[in-house]
């Protein structure tokens, strides 16, 4: 959807500065945003970004200097007005499929909420609740007793066994598989045999869960994605993880069984988690950290095996100078026998 | 299913001490159980774990000495006896579809087993062959000529290619996908040619395939997965791999094409094989080790390049040390300058 | 398709020196082709491998000496030769579904190429263009306004967004999907708010892309793969990269958001790169490399953070005598001690 600034400036109730008639057409962070998109000052540390954002407005605070020749409208709480902005613009051109598809497959005892839309071929079994105005793309799959909160979007191809519970708002991207068995053996024998997982998975409100993602059921109790968690493609959630609040897990991490994630917390690309761990609230793991001790609350850990960022930064380093070290051995070596021969000189 | 201690020790003919009345709700190891589980002792050397373990039940043989205070069954063989009780438990609790759904669509000459259990729109290809009650979850592709084993059961959006070979009781958890192409091409005139890949893939019994894993069909011949052999998700096996039996094949792996895999080897997490390699019999693999080279049977490998886990131990040992070594070369340097100073002074 | 070397010869208008009966089964490279393939020689450098191929039947060129005892056949240019008759063996075997699926679902305004072959329970919503002679398997799903250019072959349970660009001759795996939603968010208040992802993604002529593969729409503009890319099983693709042409991107790699890559790129697997840098043309990547800034064209990167491969080597050569050097230190301390005491007993 576009708007022009000056009917974003109504829409928030916001003073503006600058062309009224610019028309905005898309909402981005102050560093990533383009020519045509508005993004927001809330962080006075960012200040400076203002003299070079490319963004075509920027909403700042009533307190805060605006920069020269930029569009600006003053609200009184910048975060606050740019989330209406976001929820105002929209995906706006993403048209979705309305009611439910008459080759919808629908178990006993299915509750389907006011206004849902599901699509062609899906299955939902026996029992599972469809809160209302969910969508659920084609060829999905809804174990029974499963729960799905209002307003959860379900992009085509997902599988959702039984007895999970997703909130509300969810966004599950196409070809995820949530409550697949935990990987649980005991060796018998020397033959693997099978534990059951007779466990669930508990999805927060407002996740969003990419494309090709694995989450596993647990064991007994819960694997569990805390509220506003945001999780990338291809990330593998092994049987009785707990993930807090409000995290980013970026593509392709691993996170081993019964590992419990804080609040906060930032896993980036690739980066693999053992079992049985904690990693505390705000705490960040770099892209590839194999991670195979706790990692407490704030601190941000990198490498293989996974320390202190600054400490794997210095080990490096010291790997980098071994050319230098392996040199300079070599020339004290070359004094000493010269510092002998001379000892010797004098002796005869 | 639940059963009271008194109904288990019955069924596998064992001699409780203990309270008879206590109810068993589940099975685990003897490390990993919990309140209401029933675990064993088959292995003198985890003895200790006696007293540890938080079961509610173990099982032990007729020899070991009980632990105080703890409900016992004594068998003559505990692995036996725990296998039985695994079977006995079940999953229990999980509701499968039956039957053949009325939108499955059947090619010509498909062959289905007595008390095939066949979910909503499925795709079933001319000539395949499914065994006796053998379960596929809605939305599950079976290519042409495919042949799947007795009492497999396949969860939903599975998709398996032409002309591949499921063995017997085999679990294919959702999103699998079984016999795509491998990844093969040559290089004509700056150009990748593809190259067909006509071979096919072979699973054997007892083997089970975690959510969104990835198992290439062979170039020629076949891409083979042993018998008993465990897999996790998001795993990827490319064409022409040869796997051994009862072996662990832990979430997000990469194994390379041709690369051959013995008898009950471990490969942890995130781990990557190049191509064209062995991994003997009982080795392990660490988490994100990246194989370049043959693993002998036996050995424990870690690291990149991965090597023997205690090489590889001691030389991050070293890196640990470099400051230390930094700062005693430095003072080594000094007393080197002083003793030449001291020398030039005596000759001056 | 099986051919006589006879057949072959004359399809290809080449000269045929040896047993013009042999039965020619497949093609395949000089390295990796076995009895009953056919293979071609065109840079002189392998000239070598002419004598160890284990190929039935080699294309060469009028002025390469001929390997002894081998089967030949001597063409003008022997990669075109080649690429001529790996069309002409085909995959062969390979019997596709025909014809419209009666339980196809058409939103309004599709268009339908000749010759198209549209599984059973594939939706395709309104507006998106299928061309000619395009097989789409069971399961998959095409989004709205998504054009699929002649030719290209989707195998099942493949999920493709809205407003999605292939090209023709595309080969697309079972579970991958193409536009999910970039991993976008702001953070608002303390909070991830989804920044909308409102652009595409366009895949080249003759690209393959394996199983379970994933890649992102772009927030604007597209996210775009180049023509002749090959990608291999379990790839991460996020939002506004750019590969270039004839790339190879092999098994789980994860490619960050915005990052450029160049022709003929070759990224091993499980290599990691972040966002917001440049591959340069020909550059290769090795296997689990994590690239943390961009890479020349032409060059060879290794190791985490990945750098050059030669002095990546160079750094696990002194990372590997570290013992040598711990070893040596503690020798010239010793000397050094003696030197002082020596030094002291004259002063005494």
């Amino acid at each position: 959807m576009r708007k022009t600034l000056k009917e974003i400036a109504q829409a928030i109730e916001g003073e503006l500065s600058g062309d009224a008639g610019v028309l905005i057409t898309g909402v981005s962070g102050i560093r990533e945003a383009v020519s045509g998109e508005i993004t927001f000052l809330a962080n006075p540390k960012y200040a400076p970004l203002l003299a070079t954002t490319a963004a075509s407005a920027i909403i700042i605070s009533k307190e805060t200097e605006a920069p020269p020749a930029k569009n600006v409208i003053r609200a009184e709480n910048p975060s606050l007005a740019f989330a209406k902005i976001i929820s105002l613009m929209g995906p706006g051109e993403t048209k979705r499929h309305k009611g439910i598809d008459p080759s919808v497959l629908l178990g006993k005892a299915v509750k389907l909420g006011k206004g849902a839309a599901i699509g062609a071929y899906v299955v939902i079994e026996d029992g599972a609740q469809i809160g209302d105005h969910v969508v659920i793309y084609p060829g999905c799959f809804i174990g029974y007793e499963t729960k799905i909160g209002n307003g959860t979007l379900i992009y085509p191809n997902v599988s959702i066994r039984e007895r999970v519970s997703i909130g509300e708002r969810v966004i599950v991207h196409s070809g995820t598989v949530i409550g697949s068995d935990g990987f649980g053996f005991v060796e018998v024998n020397g033959k693997h045999q099978k534990i059951p997982q007779v466990g669930t998975v508990e999805i927060g409100d407002d996740v969003e869960i990419g494309a090709n993602v694995t989450i596993d059921r647990a064991r007994f109790d819960k694997t569990i994605i805390g509220r506003g968690t945001k999780i990338d493609n291809l990330v593998q959630i092994a049987h009785n993880v707990v993930i807090g609040e409000n995290c980013l897990i970026v593509a392709q991490v691993g996170i081993s069984g019964s590992t419990t994630i804080g609040n906060n917390v930032v896993l980036a690309g690739q980066a693999g988690l053992v079992g049985h761990i904690t990693v505390g609230d705000n705490a960040i793991v770099t892209a590839q950290s194999g991670v195979s001790k706790s990692v407490p609350a704030g601190a941000m850990f990198a490498g293989y095996p996974a320390r202190p960022f600054h400490e794997n930064q210095r080990a490096h380093a010291y790997v980098h100078n071994l050319p230098k070290l392996f040199d300079l051995v070599k020339e004290l070596k070359k004094k000493i026998e010269d510092l002998e021969n001379k000892m010797k000189d004098r002796d005869d």
